[in-house]
């Protein structure tokens, strides 16, 4: 399935030290090469002709940036039939991300299991798997440990050397600053402040990068799901707590100082219900599991909580509310409510075009039936424009691994495309 | 004051109509010529060799790039004094914004007073003028009769002809489109959706730009105040209602569809507080001039709020909070209060380094006496981070003027610097 062993970067994340002296690029600006490299991995494949159209350029200029991405081994000819509506006799040629030029592997840590992927450059997934967990946070080792452990295990599935993989991009929830590569704080790990980057480059002899699970859904989309052409998009996901990530002219928006975008821990009610972050009135103390679950004991009359699992719990609450239990169905309705709130306030700070409801609980159609979405819209501003598209994404358990591994993609092509631009 | 008559820009707002193809900029993508001429403004006056070192680039490149913007009449050069630290004989030359390139008109309408200024390219106010005025929306023949005064007014007082403009930047209050420059509501305008600009750019004969009042307050802080060297900050408005902007990578940032950054609609309370938008728990609802109004009476035991203008209503309940009572510091308490949790929102999900707290209502100190800053800091997630940076700017009656200024100066530069990379 693979092709001979990558070209790796010469040095991730950071510019070579060799070339002219380029400016450093902001955090949105997209360089030709770049938009090039993205519409190709967009579409799959295309003709040159076509982007030289899409992005009102000379066609000189596409031959010459495609032949530097074609070079620096990131992009591929393909021989495609011969053009049906052309009328002219030479084959077509398109061109594709050449798939074989880096695999990455992604790997999401979370309370109840951990997954991993390994995916070549184009995308595709060459092998995952889940490893069920007893809840509760890790210490360094114990983290340290499970990581390795997981990627032992996804790259024998894929039948393939660890050091075949160019890097890897690793997911926890909590507040993460991805450029730093520290975890604040995160529900699965005890330590608070922790440089978790170094460490784990260090146990795993790869270069490893760590973003926040909304953030890893957020890429997810961008990468391989409906935001592969959009520019703009907002992510919602609802699981043990509710995350957000923004998507702004093709890149991840992290906020101006590395940690935003965290809709679950808005408030929408002054001294109102608790957290598990301590405050009060946070958005996910309304929507999460934990929030659900917490009033299920009561809306069930449990005599003993604790003999049902979280996700055994929320099935059963889910059953009885569609049974009829008043007081189930109301749990599901004031979350449904908030949720409706929340989306709204995104709506009326981001004026999104899109905003994808991506997790698994999405499976619990209440979070996005009519009369939801209904509220949501009469808590948006009333500009009189049709409101944003909503697309429901219940993904499977592989989601954030998915996630995780595009994380990694970034990195590898923003090294990779760095590299191209300082090939003499 | 003024240099010759300054060159027009071939066409406002977009690229002139020959020259090779050159891809559209994306709102944040920023080529080196800008970042120049941005810099350029931000400093008032800078030495080729600073420029050459800030932005890692050749001197032989700011050399180039600076004689385009010269040729095009947009820098200057100025002769300095001697640099003291360089011990070479040579007169240092520095660069400066040429102030007399264009001269624009800001104005802008609000319910209580209208005000105009006119200001140079370099950002020197030439004239402002101020027009008191019964309060209530006008119809479009009223508005644009009231622009046309002002704009004459203000032209006299700065001693110029109308057509010495190149541009003219109008905000309002509400709901502004500005890409399409249609107002969709505005508490000042009796009609909805309604397309402004061509009506307004008709009337004064004049190229015409349209915002929202917090997105002015924005870019006059871009443009003349503290975010003149910043990439990136927040502005939170408090007048009538509860305004906000947003500047990402040195731009107004206006959401994905231009319809954004709408924090006094976000909703702070489920079925909460009526606000003037018709919906229920909307943040102004709790914190702008009309929801302490509304209070206000109450607490002041008033016989007939209608003797009493709200600026007056407003005074009276400071006074007596300061003096004491009781009822009228609990409305500004809690005021205060909603304005944290509405500050703590802004940082959970954006993360700014800096929010600047800007607008008349920020000479009542309880909006961000120490009480208030730490509730905000209570409910911000703890990321063991420092919290960003808060400025109280209570800049007088011609800010939000200035701020439309500033609106137009910015699509002026924009088109000359189109105008002068077209240059053969």
């Amino acid at each position: 399935m693979r092709a001979a062993a990558p070209p790796k970067p010469r040095e991730m994340g950071t510019s070579p030290g060799c070339g002219p002296l380029i400016p450093p690029l902001s955090d949105t600006a997209r360089p030709l090469r770049q938009q090039i490299f993205e519409r190709v991995r967009a579409a799959g494949q295309t003709a040159r002709a076509s982007l030289a159209r899409d992005l009102a350029v000379s066609p000189a200029s596409v031959t010459t940036l495609t032949s530097e991405l074609i070079e620096a081994g990131l992009l591929e000819e393909i021989a495609t039939p011969r053009e049906a509506d052309s009328g002219r006799g030479r084959p077509a040629v398109a061109l594709g991300v050449r798939a074989g030029a880096h695999l990455v592997a992604g790997i999401k840590l979370s309370d109840r299991e951990h997954t991993a992927v390994v995916v070549d450059f184009a995308g595709n997934r060459l092998a995952g798997e889940a490893i069920p967990r007893q809840p509760g946070p890790m210490t360094l080792p114990e983290l340290l440990d499970a990581a390795d452990a997981l990627l032992t295990r996804v790259c024998a599935s894929a039948g393939i050397a660890r050091d075949a993989l160019t890097a890897v991009g690793l997911g926890v929830p909590g507040f993460v600053d991805a450029a730093s590569g520290t975890v604040h704080w995160s529900p699965v790990i005890t330590e608070r402040h922790l440089p978790l980057v170094p460490h784990l480059t260090d146990h795993l002899g790869l270069p490893v990068h760590v973003d926040n699970d909304a953030n890893l859904v957020t890429l997810a989309e961008l990468w391989f799901g409906a935001g592969r052409t959009l520019s703009d998009f907002a992510v919602v996901t609802i699981e043990h707590g509710l995350g957000m990530g923004f998507v702004l002219n093709h890149r991840l928006y992290r906020g101006a100082r590395g940690i935003g975008m965290e809709l679950g821990h808005t408030k929408v009610q002054m001294d109102g219900a608790l957290c598990r972050c301590g405050q009060r009135g946070c958005l996910e103390a309304y929507v999460a599991d934990y929030a659900l679950v917490r009033e299920a004991q009561t809306a069930l009359n449990l005599p003993n909580r604790d003999t049902l699992a979280v996700g055994a719990l929320l099935e059963s609450l889910y059953d009885h509310a569609k049974a009829g239990n008043a007081a189930a169905r109301s749990i599901f309705h004031r979350a449904g409510r908030y949720l409706a709130l929340g989306l709204a306030n995104v709506v009326n700070l981001f004026d999104p075009g899109l905003i994808i409801l991506s997790g698994d609980r999405m499976r619990y159609d209440y979070l996005y039936a009519q009369e939801t979405l209904s509220e949501m819209g009469a808590m948006m501003l009333d500009t009189g424009r049709p409101a944003p598209r909503i697309e429901i994404h219940a993904w499977g358990d592989l989601l954030w691994a998915h996630g995780a591994a595009a994380l990694a993609l970034q990195e590898v092509t923003e090294a990779a495309l760095d590299a191209a631009r300082a090939v003499p």
